[in-house]
């Protein structure tokens, strides 16, 4: 089956989504919520993303390449804007969505 | 076919998406962004479950009434956030989330 | 973090959304398509808001209850329908449906 | 407003959605359902892309350029498929996808 053969894209995928999302939601609760809202909007996007990619995946999407081409390139602007902040979640978030980047665009045709 | 009879819920949903969409781009690009925390976080959850049902009702979904009970909840609550806001893309988002969550218990089994 | 406390549920959405999306694709590729045409619509309405909830759970949405009791009656029928069928995949999806309905279960208040 | 610079992206991304989702309800209630397996899954994968940037061009997303890329080729990919059909969802739907695909190449950097 297709998707056995893109597991481990499906698990950096997934390990990014969530990253994304918890970076997100512990951003919105900062009290420095207004430096860190391109964070909170590149989060989103990224998680958005990676979950959409997740799921073609999944469900033997013929669209892969074109798919993760744009993918790599939001993890790799949402990875650029996490580092910049010092907050555990946000390092932690560009780790995550670096590697799900490289993943990527191994999937890349 | 199916789709018609929905035509004013998915008008409805459609500009609730948008309002939320713009009210969350605009939130984040406010002065006292950490004021707006809990606006920017119910406008995406809002308006990503009428983008869900909206696209669920012209796909003949058999989950109607299980989606619509949701959104017109998820509505409201957006809705009633957004109203505490004096900014005017609050306020119409706002307005906006209110008609959809009406729109939205009609569709409810 | 709130994400933490739903673990369980998340697992069991991924599983879930992974078990329709592989029951959608594999049931396009059967000699017998006419008899799986319901199955593959509910497959997908499945995963689309298992995968939904997923990723409202780990960016501690406020509307837990509400996704959740839609979700567990969309598992619920989808279980029902993968059910009748013999395929393996049909069978599997059943069995993740159902386990997957009764997490979602617990997450409404 | 961002959102308006990108309204008629955002038209032709709608009417797309919903060509492929009644291309593929109407596919899945076709007599000759194995026929048009194809046609189902593209259509699907069309109406979600299309759907996730029409979302994203409305929240002011910075990745405009990497998603209508993507979308193009997608939209693009589905009319080929659905043009190889008579039925009047198909041949419809084909029009729309082209006419997406040509509005997205327009948002390409």
């Amino acid at each position: 089956m297709s998707h056995l053969k893109y597991q481990s894209a499906i698990e950096k995928l997934h390990e990014c989504m969530e990253a994304c999302n918890h970076c997100y939601d512990a951003c919105l609760q900062e009290d420095d919520v207004k430096m860190m809202a391109e964070c909170i909007r590149t989060d989103r996007e990224c998680a958005d993303i990676c979950s959409f990619l997740e799921q073609a995946l999944t469900r033997g999407t013929p669209f892969v390449s074109e798919l993760a081409e744009a993918c790599a390139k939001i993890c790799e602007a949402c990875g650029n804007e996490c580092k910049k902040h010092d907050h555990d979640h946000c390092q932690k978030c560009a780790e995550a969505c670096y590697a799900c980047a490289e993943e990527c665009k191994k999937l890349v045709a």
